[in-house]
């Protein structure tokens, strides 16, 4: 009988991961030369660290894009080999998920700028053997983009059924309408603005003087030495309370009334620190100081708004879905109408949607009910009108 | 003519620095030895700096104690000797003002634990002749308001006509009423808590990560080494972020476009980062970064939400006036309107008003015009009923 119990359990686990999950995946890389950046700098060598997941049919027309939020990567489902934890977006992308991999071909990759995988500041400079650091040249969310088209190319695609994307997803899937309206079908920006305002910068830059004050940062050249910069921890805590919303973190952090001791040590007394505390530490493992800097002053120069959203000289023919959420804070609602506003002003085609949650900005990854129903219904219509009639 | 232009400027200088102004003012030292602190630790030696403005009656029931915010000081009206700059609520207190210099006599001291004048962890400890720095022992806001009560018995008064402040004065004003009921009769808090939520808390402790996290913290014992704490600098610009908001912010910081170099040079290229950078700065010449860590912890503590708000076993006759701010997201309304659902259910007096302001929580600050109206009047009601019927 246990025995049975257990081939029970097994079973089940096995249908959760096999069915509802793209499974084991890996990491991919691409490599080319010579990347023209927006402000003209050359970068003479980029890698490229993707991940994909489903199939893509023969006339290359399946395939979304998922770009990624700030400190996030190309690994966005399924599970690494021995990890415990899934991709960052695993709620939304598998099969029979809004994402569904039974029909869409789904390529993700890590940012230009970023630290995991694809060339960044922490990348070593190809002219002098050692790392890029402060060196690295800068750039804005056009070149993320400007990567990411060399990337479908390769893949040999023309045109993206969709690209979609959460906070600076959300910048990179607007980017991507005026850059490139062209090679896309449809686009989803979530949690997302089309201009950073000063608060937005404000935070940021809170973040960058915290790491940048360290005096572990040593003007950005600290590889190779064993040290840690306690400030990008900072900027994590910081960052993490804007994720969340006022409400979201009563109720997460309601346990225990602590009282103070005789004398203060500074210890973490309420859970609220214990959990910033914890979070700020283990970003430490897995993110750059350099990387921090770089793409959030590449969130911080975002503006479609500037100079004219949408090209004036293209034919364009965009499906918009606009998502928010209520307790969204940092990418407050008001600023995904602003997106409305400014895609009705080119007479696009725009559905949009502000969606109830308490869970503040970090709602785009958590909120996957609604989120579903309405990608879900939205890439459905899309496929039968893109995809269907071709096969 | 030009001569007598330059009177008429004169004196019309004259009229606004004499008749609308308390003047020239001093700081003034009260000592007093043996503080039992909440915690049961004793502190041998303590010093209060204060300022008192407008003359005490002869029944001496036409005081008012006005309690400041986290890093302000003793120093609310007027104007010390040379300085340029008034007093911290100058826009609030002064002869014809709401809180009438002409009328009442009021008293502002700097709160147990600061940096100006207060004995904290930058004084030096008697009993080894160095500064406290963390061996301090720690406060909660009770212990400020047993300092305070010292010093108004001191100064010969039995009963405040009000007690008033904002922010973490809002919270010492809620703390009276807990603490000394029957030596008031009325409380102004103003943009307060009745308790410190998660997300207040966290803030806080943001802060005191940058401010700990800096090498040249030194665990606290930093006192005559010439070092700064570029820590304290990052927690002030965050305070700023949380003092001001979103439209604020907007409306303040909206002038130049920059645009990106070719190599990022971390520069403070927005107009907001050039603010918070020079806020960050100025702060480390008024401010001492222990005391930052002492009171920011006296304020996650606060709760009079626990045992139970007001004692039952008094008879309590306090006349409120709640107020808050539309956009303070801070100390969101919400949080007052939980103060009057306490007090209402003490079958207490309140009068409670939401100002419609964009300044967020800064507007106890700035909005001087709403306020004048509802505090000059709450006052004016109380002075006839308490003051006049005596005189």
């Amino acid at each position: 009988m246990h025995s049975s119990a257990q081939d029970s359990n097994y079973l089940k686990w096995s249908i959760v991961l096999f069915t509802k999950t793209v499974g084991i995946v890996q990491t991919k890389y691409f490599n080319f030369k010579n990347l023209v950046l927006s402000n003209g700098k050359i970068l003479a060598q980029v890698s490229v660290a993707y991940e994909t997941y489903g199939t893509l049919n023969k006339y290359k027309n399946n395939a979304i894009l998922i770009t990624h939020a700030f400190t996030g990567d190309a690994h966005c489902a399924g599970y690494h080999e021995g990890d415990e934890k899934p991709g960052w977006w695993e709620t939304m992308i598998g099969p029979g998920k809004a994402f569904d991999t039974n029909k869409y071909f789904i390529i993700c990759s890590n940012v230009l700028g970023g630290c995991a995988g694809t060339t960044g500041p922490s990348s070593k400079n190809p002219q002098t053997g050692t790392e890029y650091a402060t060196d690295f040249p800068a750039i804005v969310i056009s070149d993320m983009i400007k990567v990411q088209k060399k990337l479908i190319e390769f893949l040999g695609i023309k045109k993206l059924l969709c690209v979609a994307g959460g906070s600076m997803g959300g910048m990179q899937v607007l980017q991507w309408a005026m850059d490139y309206p062209e090679m896309m079908y449809s686009a989803i920006p979530i949690a997302a603005t089309s201009k950073s305002t000063p608060q937005q910068i404000a935070f940021n830059e809170v973040g960058r003087q915290a790491i940048m004050g360290d005096s572990n940062w040593q003007k950005g050249h600290y590889y190779n030495k064993d040290v840690k910069n306690n400030g990008l921890s900072v900027a994590r805590m910081l960052g993490h309370i804007t994720y969340m919303s006022d409400i979201s973190m009563k109720s997460k952090f309601s346990k225990g009334e602590p009282e103070p001791n005789e004398k203060f040590d500074f210890n973490a007394d309420f859970e609220v620190e214990k959990y910033l505390r914890h979070r700020g530490t283990t970003f430490l493992d897995r993110f750059d100081a350099n990387s921090y800097l770089y793409l959030s002053k590449a969130i911080d120069y975002f503006n479609v708004q500037k100079p004219n959203f949408l090209p004036e000289d293209k034919n364009i023919d965009i499906k918009f879905l606009v998502i928010s959420f209520e307790s969204d804070w940092l990418y407050p609602a008001y600023q995904s109408e602003e997106i409305v506003k400014l895609l009705k002003a080119k007479s696009q085609k725009v559905t949009y949607c502000n969606i109830h949650s308490t869970y503040g900005h970090d709602a785009f990854l958590l909120e996957a009910k609604d989120e579903t129903r309405l990608v879900g219904n939205f890439l459905n219509k899309l496929y039968s009108e893109v995809c269907s009639s071709e096969e």
